[in-house]
């Protein structure tokens, strides 16, 4: 997994506090804790995997004793009834993580499948896919990775890493070129410029202030077109705004580089993977 | 709120850690500090409203000098075009805390408008509308509290608080009696006890076990309704399983006493509102 | 261990750093950190332990090279003199471990000690022994966990998993009935509602409204016999006020389901039990 | 308080989540968040009062527009029926913070007062009380203190600031001149050495080693005063061991410096304090 | 500040537990806590200042009480006995938070102020001076934002902010050219690529590659004149390596765009302020 | 090491966190995750090591699949150019750790280094090197025990464990023998006194008091010496202020104890070592 099982670990720790104030109820005062079962995890649907080491890191923060077997890997499609992977441990613990573990990685398979989804609707385009900064408290670096095993790509992750100018920032300068020409004075040499427009006066303008990025903000198709001739190759267009299914394909077509897509990660549906103890 | 701001101040934080590395690069090298502006927070559709006082917090935690009105708080159904509060504070604040705020309060909205769609789906039967388990990791008390506003009722919190007998307490004890009688033995006073159920057999063997809550799993309407007859009051029935705005109505009229709906939670739409600084 | 590691560790965590700022001046600056030793955990009395698991963990935090040999578990009786486990691993770690580990264990065997002597005062009757909310900040868990492990039941863990209606609530309601009729409208079906009574026509009424447990608050025995037979098995009853070792027999002998009892937590004598590092 | 809020707020905040998950399921859902009560903190005993901010903090963190009165200061006397303070603001709030804040000031007056009792014993003799390092996990400042609201003395508060050398010490380094002498060399010079001794064989080798304290460990009260000649003012002496109400006086008058004393803060009965809603 | 209080109280609260196990020794056990004094901070010699909103927030975290009235503000320039602030509010709390506001503040204009030194000794060339990741654990935040006070311009702030090809990339590439196309297909399109080079042919390929920025690692000044000319501003280039205030402007003298240097960070002089109590 | 594991991951996952939002975008999407490496740790200079296991720590919290071999240790002599340990393990996670563990161990090397010199040049002299508290923000331990490994010794940890008398708190007693004379009452048994003096008549009124050690701060080397013959041995005395590698000797031979010096942890330079993949 790129990201560390470090970042996981605060993830899971919480979801494991949530879901435990001290004891399972049942589990705890049913179960012998010295006795060890195997349970297989499986898709239920077709989709996109992520969060398949997430999820097993929630068992051996729970016990280093668990051991896996794993079939798939975090952005191999999954075709429904499919195993992903087994999970073998103390069956007291087990059934302590199981319900964390799925919830961890049926949310991030969700983000996966409905960016793969998207990128494949747009194949054959110059566009990529990317998300934005409409994540879920807690959940950006999980979900941002998860866009990238959709093969999505990733918008800024922070208002620190990509300087995005808004109507407040341009007012209060003056007009773009002056927003863009002050914050080139002061910004860091690795920071891109990206200049939100509505309208094609505004994307001529920020072409011409040298905007590294010029978002096209709830433009329709015909304009976009028009925008991304204008621009002309002299910074990257990215379209925004009420992308989805349907239009997706429309939206690429018009030539833009980017669709930056908030449902992706506002708007999750989960994807169904199960967890099932194995009958010895 | 009835979450206490102490609870939701972790969630914020994190949240704001994770879109501030250090600066907003924008923002903080063109806009003047000691500026202040008001921001219109606005209903951008139907629905009803949770998180306000969440969102509100994301501001006074960036400062305690913001003042804020409020127009709706949560629980109220918005319509579109409503206003729901003004927030007025350094205008470099609040363009650090938008987002974050806005994450907060449309997933809770979000959460709040579907359980209320649920819950008017099943107005003038028995049945009351349930979450469960399945959240997202680091939000179940925001999540939970989203299903009370959307006028739901809340499932157990976690493992410690609800005995729920799955298959594997029910295998290891021999049987759904034995089950809940050693279990009985040792549980809390407070602890209620739910049986999984498959079929009328089980629960049959539940209603004999004195069982607190029992679970319809994934059964059609018609089992439903012959497992409210024979059920006949002496314990609360739950339906569980794949429970969708399409098919809600009909398993309440079975009879059963509540619809328990995991995708409350894993599968949340975010509800459109936005947050608009007001120019002089 | 019930309890996972997890849990536990934030615990011992916070204890080290409060038992060591940085480093232990006499063990660092004299002894050799590659030497090995052997340490002898001995009950100094008769009591019950718990925190075993817990005290271990400790060392494991220190350094995964420590060993272990156990020869009791938690909950098992101990008599003075008797072997209870060994610790081997570098000495200069054994010693920083040593005092944060026996407070663990001395304090979570105390409360198991406490716990199974009012246990056995009371065999033979209906009644069990419960905890409550009365703990030490930060040592809920801890101190639950070790009250299950003395035989007794756990009372609620904490104000969202149980209703207690006290009279607040009550006034606030408009009476008893009021009170739990308006709350069942509304509180979640696995929770189970409480009342406090002081008197046996608050009794009668609590029967009345249907609650799940009748709390009989500060009652003498005879009155607590006559609330017993009140209420006939039409809810469960909780004995509770200044429970002692000298009064516990004589209420659950009224007939009375449960005998809750604070200073089962909040007024703990440590069980006494040493740790010595044995000469080579 | 000499402890600021900000050492007090971590355990405060962990208490207040172990006792409530998201809501208080009674109060948010039956009384009106709207309405402000006061609640009266009572003595229900003689004793000593310590905790009093810290219990009050934990409802200036539930929310801000908390007041207070106070009666009473942290070291003073209690006597049984006095009013300690009042805490005007939200009902619900008061409610939720309730038991959290008894449970410190309950616990840290109880510290207080028993070592007031064991202060009062040995008054008249050259001899101080202290406590010792048998504190319980996350709850050493608070109890330490509290033992200085008793009038008593703080003994070490951890390993790294104060070099207590025990048999492991002494035997690796060859004897007690040698590890005195070899401790010296590498030792911070603020930091003291204490030697542990059994007899007054040893006793006599750490006054010629200039300890700066001589630990007189289980010895008796006969044997101590052999020893506090022997010393004769050349060293702090320090009684340890099993000292309690019933022999503090004896072995304070046989000149010993200091009494340390493990059960202050390893074995605390609660003081009673109640805090009741007004009725208006 | 740019920075929000939100960061910087992580730091200052890990700070003052650091500095206090529980109490001050000295100033607790002989001060008056309800004494209220007046301290000045000033400077001892020339420089920037940075730090004086987080130094003052050290004591609005011990209490709310404090007031304050600011002579200068980060990146004002400082001149030897110049006051900077007063700080007023009880005297123990002014002692307890004196040692830890002054590290902080010290340190951050310790960076500035070397940070300005360096600008100005390139003044009247195209270069600017930035900082690299060589920070101090924990300190990354401030010691980024101090730079940017000294009129430094910021490196990538991470590892997920700018793409940084070093050889181990680009060997496993195949070559500077195949690792930049490879890169950019999945690489987010807010993230500059930056190559670093050893030579002019690695120089070529870069530019030839399309990289957004050259670093040119370890060359002589000469060497790095003929790259700039190379490079024929088709990239940002960036000198790195060893550039001392004595090398600072040759090496801004060869026209390339940016110095990194990494002891603005890694190797700190701290700037003398004092903090003094106001006698009456 | 001394300082266990357990105390430096705190500030290894804090750094780790600033160094990596959620991936490293040049390595995760160039190279192959399964491949594995060895890095080389190299001094660049000449002087003492300290953070060995500080900075291989930060690849075991990364994998527990890093190994290492070790050829020196915390304290030994470095000369430039010779192999300090080597590293092997995943490739991508050898080049996230990379940055982290240098940063580390060069700022804890550069301390050593430099107290080092200072200890080497008061040899001969009945003097040792002190720190202070003068450290960076959440670095105390570590820097502390960098002090150590160079060959000085600590000064007191915090403001808990030694009594520093200044001008507010004689001010407050009424003077020198009345501020010693009142705290020795109330401070703990363990802790020391420390009196700070600027004239020979404070130092008589420090000895007079009995005060354990006697700070002459910013005295001439002259009235040092006079300071030094007059205490005569009845206290430990301290030289503060800025003592420099250019005065250390001059100081030392006054025959002063102690020489605390605030320059070893406030501005540090780091020392120079790197860490190089090593072809294969």
């Amino acid at each position: 997994m790129m990201l560390p099982a470090l970042y996981v670990d605060d993830v899971i720790r919480t979801a494991l506090k949530e879901d435990i104030s001290y004891i399972d109820a049942a589990t705890d005062l049913l179960l012998d804790p010295s006795q060890t079962a195997t349970a297989l995890m499986l898709a239920k649907a077709d989709g996109v995997l992520c969060g398949l080491e997430a999820a097993l890191r929630v068992f051996t923060l729970l016990s280093p004793a668990f051991t896996f077997e794993t079939y798939k890997k975090d952005g191999d499609r999954l075709f429904k009834g499919e195993p992903i992977a087994t999970v073998t441990g103390p069956v007291t613990l087990l059934l302590k993580g199981e319900r964390t573990a799925l919830n961890l990685v049926q949310h991030m398979s969700g983000i996966a499948t409905a960016t793969r989804r998207l990128v494949d609707l747009v194949a054959g385009t110059r566009a990529t896919v990317a998300d934005t900064r409409k994540t879920l408290p807690g959940l950006r670096p999980l979900q941002k990775y998860a866009v990238l095993c959709g093969g999505g790509r990733n918008h800024r992750f922070n208002l620190s890493d990509c300087a995005m100018l808004k109507d407040n920032h341009i007012d209060a300068a003056g007009g773009i070129p002056q927003a863009v020409a002050a914050l080139r004075k002061k910004l860091g040499h690795t920071v891109k410029i990206e200049v939100e427009t509505r309208n094609l006066d505004e994307v001529a303008q920020a072409v011409e202030a040298k905007a590294d990025i010029i978002m096209l903000d709830n433009m329709d198709t015909d304009t976009m077109r028009r925008a991304v001739a204008l621009v002309n190759g002299r910074a990257l267009t990215e379209a925004s705004g009420n992308i989805t299914e349907q239009t997706a394909a429309a939206v690429a077509q018009t030539g833009v580089d980017i669709l930056s897509v908030g449902a992706l990660t506002h708007s999750v549906t989960a994807f169904d993977i199960s967890l099932k103890i194995q009958k010895s």
